[in-house]
């Protein structure tokens, strides 16, 4: 099993923390991707991926799996250890929610600030920015950091009592709003010792 | 078991048919929300769901889910029948991706379209837009059906032999994008016979 990605960019590393999760790290191989140089938009990385994007999962038949939902679900599903994407129905749509609020209120708009307002990834790849956008989804991650903090006011991860792919992908919109210069507030103490908690996890820590 | 939706809008729609696939229509009592009165940003409403979107279910015993892909999530392991979102991990991860690439490149990127660069919803509840990005979305709507024609090139459905969600989320989309005034190419002609397939189940024709 290979993983094409990209190491410390935000999407590769909430793929690389689910997979220390479920202790299977060491049975993938990681293969570089030059994104700075433009390789994940070359014709025989978007024969893998038509998104264009990093990660991608190549399964041992060939089979190729792109977009972070999709991937830790493979994960999950494929190695032991605790699940990160729930066992009941319930469980499984409230992890789902959380982590479809965490990845485009969070991640994902951090991503559009970046990628649209900032210099991003330089001239050579952000060829098609939209600034005005990318400023409305910082307002959008700010918001997003205020509301998940009123959600762990009252419960230890944001999907209810136990770790989940949810916290991971909050986690990676974190670093990534540091990354990008975007404010987390401190006065957000909820998320701030949640924060703490999930960094000294050993799939983090190290 | 209780849906807040709004009948004949996108979203609500894709879940109308995840539950008729399973049969489970009957399980569920809708309950309409105002969506052009605005009732959806109200605090009564954001409440339940702070996405402030329609659908959003409830549970029995009073847990909200939002978010469509949790939703479809809950309806296909709560009730019976074939499977929506797939049984081994290989398969969830294809539909998953699959779903997603439909859900982003089409079906949310013809509402970016509808909502920012057209009237949208009028007015009163089109406060944020952003004229740029949503003609930019049009181009990936376009973009994205031309690559699920080709994938329709080799397959039955989107995801493979069988039919699931990533069908249910992008009938949704070219349903969107007929209603937007967005073309659905007609030399498209491997995605006009898999609507035209998808369009006579029972889920849909009735």
């Amino acid at each position: 099993m290979k993983i094409y990605d990209t190491e410390g960019f935000p999407n590769p590393a909430r793929i690389r923390i689910a997979l220390a999760e479920k202790g299977a790290t060491d049975e993938v191989s990681f293969v570089p991707v030059d994104v700075m140089g433009g390789e994940h938009r070359e014709d025989a990385f978007k024969s893998m991926n038509p998104d264009a994007t990093v990660p991608c999962l190549e399964l041992a038949d060939g089979t190729h799996i792109s977009q972070c939902n999709a991937i830790t679900e493979f994960i999950d599903g494929h190695f032991e250890g605790p699940s990160l994407t729930g066992t009941s129905p319930k469980q499984r749509a409230q992890i789902a929610m959380m982590n479809l609020r965490a990845e485009n209120g969070l991640l994902n708009a951090v991503g559009a600030y970046f990628h649209h307002a900032t210099e991003g990834l330089g001239p050579k790849l952000e060829i098609d920015q939209c600034a005005e956008w990318g400023n409305k989804q910082k307002d959008v991650a700010a918001q997003t950091m205020a509301y998940l903090d009123t959600v762990l006011a009252n419960q230890e991860y944001l999907a209810g009592d136990a770790f989940s792919v949810a916290d991971i992908t909050a986690f990676a919109g974190l670093a990534f709003a540091d990354f990008a210069k975007v404010e987390v507030p401190e006065q957000l103490s909820n998320l701030t010792a949640w924060r703490a908690k999930v960094a000294a996890r050993p799939s983090i820590s190290g």
